[in-house]
C-alpha cells in the first residue's frame, strides 16, 4: 500500500476527478471530437426545505481552471491504468483550460434549472473539469444557502460559525468559512480561514478550560483578566450559579472587569437568558451582552429571537456547518450544446434545457416577481443574472472575485425576494420560474433531435 | 481582501483550528498550568439511524500530532490578533505534541460513549489539538458507517464509490474514498484517492459523451473498441432501445466485443434490469452484467437485492457521499482528567466520563453480546477495545496505520455484530453498554467535586 500526502492542492488537484473523465477525454481525442460543447452547472430541484439556493463557489472553480495542469506525477500515475496510451499522457502534460465561463455572480439567490454557471470550450475541456466544479459549487452553495437562513432567523444578530470541527474534513472547513461570510455570518472560529480569506475570527473558551480549574472561579478569573472583552462560558455546572459569579468579579475587578458577554451552551437558552440578563442588569452589568450556541440551527435562533430573549449572538455549528437538513441538492452538470447544436437527453426525471442560456430577473418596485430561462441571445425584460466571468481561460476581471462584493451582493439580492421566499417555511406558491417561448421551442426541436439519436 | 492559496496542508494545519485553542493554551501557559489531562473523544448518542458506528480516520490524527509546527507565516498572522504576547508566539513556534494516544484501531464498530480515543499530554497540547482530531475523526467515522451499512445491504455484490461531485469539499472527496474502503467499498472513481491510499479506481462514461455523438450507437462503438472490458450507459434516451442497440453491436464486433457490463441510471431499476437481462440472455450475451447507480442508498440497494434483480454492482453517490441521513454525529473531546483527578461537567444532558478509560467487548461463540466502559486500570472478562498509538508523539508502531488491515477489521468485527445490530432497520434492543462498577462510583464522586467546584 501506498500513502502520499493526503492533501488536494494545485499540485495534484487535476486527478482529483472521476476516472471517467479521463477515458471520457482520451476517446473525444481519438475521435477527433474537438468542437466546442457548452456544460451547464444547475440544481434539477431545489432541497425540500429551501425556497432558493444561494450561488456560492464560483471563485475556487475559476482558480482551478486557470491553474489545471498533470503533473510528471500525476502522468506516472496515470501510466499504471492499461487504458491509457503514451501518446494521450504526452498529449496530457500539454492540457490547458482554454474555454469561456458564464455565471452568476457569487452571492446570488437562484433556483431549480437556473444556470449557475456555463463552460463553453473544446468538449474534452469542459468535460474534464465537471467534477471539481460540481464539488466546489454544490458544497459552497448548499453551505451559504443553509446560513443565509440562520442569518434571516437571527434578524440582524450576529450569527457566528463554529462548525469546523464537525464539518466534512478541512476544505470544507474553510470553504464553509467562506460561503458564510457571503452570507452574512459576522464571523468564524476559524483561525486559518481568517488568515485565508481576511475574515473576522471571534472564540470564547471552552469546558474544559474550565474544568481543569479546582475553582470555576478562578477560570472566570484568570481568562477575565488575561483576554479583555472576552466571554465567559457559563454552563459547565450550573449556569445561574456561574453567572452570580461574574457578577462577583464584576465588583471584585472594578474598573478593570471588562468582559464583553457571556455564553450560554446548555438547558432552556431562553428562560435562561431572561434570569441571566436580570442577574446581571440587577448587578449593573448592562453592558455585559447574552451570547448562545448549542445545537443552534435557523429554526432555533427564530424560537428564541421571537421570544425576545435578550441574545445578542448566536455560535452555531454543527446544524449549519454540514447543512443537516439539506446537506446535498441535486446538482446537475450537464452537456446541452456540442459543435452547434443543442443537445439534451430523455432519461426519465433527469430533464436538460438544451443550448447556452440567460437567466432574466423581472422585477417590480426592487423585488423580485419571477425569473425567465431563456436562450443566451435573447434580449428580454428583466435584469440578466448570467455574466461573462472567463474568455479563453482567463478570467474576464484580472482581480479576484472580492468576497466582500460577493456579500454585500447576497444582501442587496437577497433583499429583493418575496417575504415569502425569504422566510424559513417553504413558500406556497415558490418563486415562478418560466421557460422563454424561444427556449420552450428550441427544447421541442432539439427533443425531437435527440430522439432521432436514440435510433 | 487577501487571499492565499485555499488549500489545507501540513505547513498550514497549525492554523485550522477554533481561535479559543490558542487563546486557552496561551492561558494554560500563563497559569502555569502544565500537568497532564486526558482528553476522550466520543460520540454522546448515535444517529437516530445508525445502530452503531465504524471508528475510522485516526490515521489522519496520529499524522497530524506527529507533523504539528507553527510555522513562520503562521505566527506572523497570529501576531495580528491583539489577544497573543510576543513571548507566547516565541513559544508556540518551539511547540511540538509530545503526548499519548490510546485509541480503537480503525475500523472498529463502536457506540455511545465509548472514547475512540484519548489524548494524554499536558494539558495544552491535549488542548490544542482538539478541533483537528474531531474534524477527521468524525467526518471519516460518518462515512464509514453510512458505507458499512450500503455494503450491508448490497450482500456481497460490488459497491463503488461515485460521490466525490457532491462530497463536501476535496478532503471529504479523498477521505471519503478512504474511509469507504475501510467499510468494505469495492471500489472508487476518485483518481486521486487511488494514487493516495493505493485504491481501486473505476468509471463507465457519462451521458455528455452519448449526447455528444449524432448517433448513441456510435458512442457505444467508440467507447466499446476503445476500451476492452468497459461499461455502456444505457438510459440517455430510452433504457431498453439502448440495451438492444449493445446487443447489435455485439454481433456486429463479433469476437471484438468485450463489453462487460452495462449500467442502468435512471428509471425503474429493477424492471430494467430484469428487462434488460432477458434481452441480454436471450442474444447469448450471459456474460454483460448489470451495473445501476442514480440516487441509491442502503435501503434502495436494499429493496433491489431483495428483489432478486440481477444486478452486480451499485454505484453509489450522493446518499453514501454525505451521509444523507445522518451528516453529523454529536462527537465530543472532553476533558476527563487533569493534574490525576478525573474531571466532568455537569451541563444538562452533555455527561461526561471521568478518568482515562478502556472499553470490554464482551463476547460468546464469536458474537458480541455487550460492552463495558472501565476505568483504565481495570482488567474486566471481554475483548479490551482500545490500545496504545502512540507515545510522546511517536507512533507505537513505525508502520503506518494499514487501510488493508482496517478494511479486514471491519469485517471482522462487524461479523461478530448481533445481526439485529447489523440489520438497516433501529434495533430494539439497541447493542448493551453498560458502565463497571468502578468507573459508576467514580463518576458518583467526580460529580461532587465537580460540585464543589462549581460553588
Amino acid at each position: 500500500m501506498r500513502i502520499t500526502e493526503p492533501w488536494v492542492d494545485d499540485e495534484n488537484a487535476a486527478l482529483l476527478t472521476d476516472l471517467y473523465q479521463l477515458t471520457m477525454l482520451q476517446a473525444y481525442w481519438r475521435e477527433e471530437m474537438e468542437e466546442e460543447g457548452t456544460f451547464s452547472l444547475f440544481a434539477r430541484r431545489l432541497p425540500k426545505t429551501r425556497n432558493y439556493l444561494l450561488a456560492c463557489g464560483l471563485d475556487d472553480v475559476l482558480r482551478y481552471l486557470e491553474v489545471l495542469r498533470f503533473t510528471g506525477e500525476a502522468l506516472d500515475y496515470l501510466s499504471t491504468f492499461d487504458q491509457f496510451s503514451a501518446d494521450f499522457l504526452e498529449r496530457l502534460e500539454r492540457f490547458r483550460f482554454t474555454g469561456d465561463v458564464h455565471a452568476v455572480p457569487e452571492g446570488t439567490p437562484i433556483f431549480a434549472n437556473e444556470p449557475i454557471l456555463e463552460v463553453t470550450a473544446p468538449i474534452s475541456q469542459a468535460q474534464l473539469v465537471e467534477t471539481f466544479a460540481m464539488n466546489q459549487i454544490h458544497l459552497q452553495t448548499v453551505l451559504a444557502s443553509k446560513a443565509a437562513r440562520v442569518v434571516e432567523a437571527a434578524r440582524g444578530r450576529a450569527v457566528v460559525d463554529f462548525g469546523l470541527r464537525r464539518m466534512h474534513g478541512t476544505d470544507a472547513g474553510m470553504k464553509a468559512a467562506r460561503a458564510f461570510h457571503v452570507a452574512g455570518v459576522a464571523a468564524t472560529s476559524n483561525v486559518l480561514a481568517g488568515r485565508v480569506y481576511g475574515l473576522r475570527v471571534t472564540g470564547t473558551m471552552a469546558h474544559s478550560y474550565v474544568q481543569a480549574h479546582d475553582e470555576e472561579m478562578e477560570a472566570f478569573r484568570a481568562f477575565a483578566t488575561l483576554y479583555p472583552g472576552t466571554t465567559l462560558l457559563v454552563d459547565t455546572y450550573d449556569t445561574l450559579e456561574a453567572v452570580r459569579k461574574v457578577v462577583r468579579l464584576a465588583r471584585e475587578l472594578g474598573d478593570a472587569f471588562t468582559v464583553r458577554a457571556i455564553r450560554l451552551d446548555s438547558g432552556d437558552l431562553i428562560e435562561l437568558a431572561f434570569e441571566a440578563r436580570r442577574m446581571l442588569d440587577d448587578a449593573g452589568l448592562q453592558g455585559v451582552e447574552i451570547f448562545t450556541s448549542g445545537g443552534l440551527d435557523e429554526h432555533e435562533v427564530d424560537r428564541i429571537v421571537k421570544a425576545g430573549a435578550p441574545i445578542t449572538g448566536f455560535g452555531v455549528g454543527t446544524g449549519m456547518g454540514v447543512s443537516a437538513d439539506a446537506p446535498s441538492f441535486d446538482v446537475a452538470y450537464k452537456l446541452t450544446s456540442y459543435a452547434g447544436r443543442g443537445r439534451l437527453k430523455l432519461s426519465p426525471g433527469k430533464p436538460i434545457l438544451p443550448g447556452r442560456k440567460q437567466v432574466f430577473r423581472v422585477e417590480e418596485a426592487d423585488q423580485a416577481v419571477g425569473d425567465v430561462i431563456a436562450r443566451a441571445e435573447e434580449e428580454l425584460p428583466g435584469r440578466p443574472l448570467l455574466v461573462p466571468v472567463m474568455r479563453d481561460g482567463r478570467r474576464v476581471s484580472v482581480e479576484r472575485a472580492d468576497l466582500e462584493h460577493a456579500r454585500a451582493r447576497a444582501r442587496d439580492e437577497i433583499g429583493r425576494l418575496p417575504d415569502r421566499i425569504r422566510a424559513l417555511e417553504m413558500a406556497d406558491p415558490p418563486y415562478p420560474v418560466e421557460l422563454s417561448r424561444a427556449l420552450e421551442s428550441y427544447t421541442r426541436e432539439m427533443a425531437e433531435v435527440a430522439t432521432e439519436a436514440a435510433r
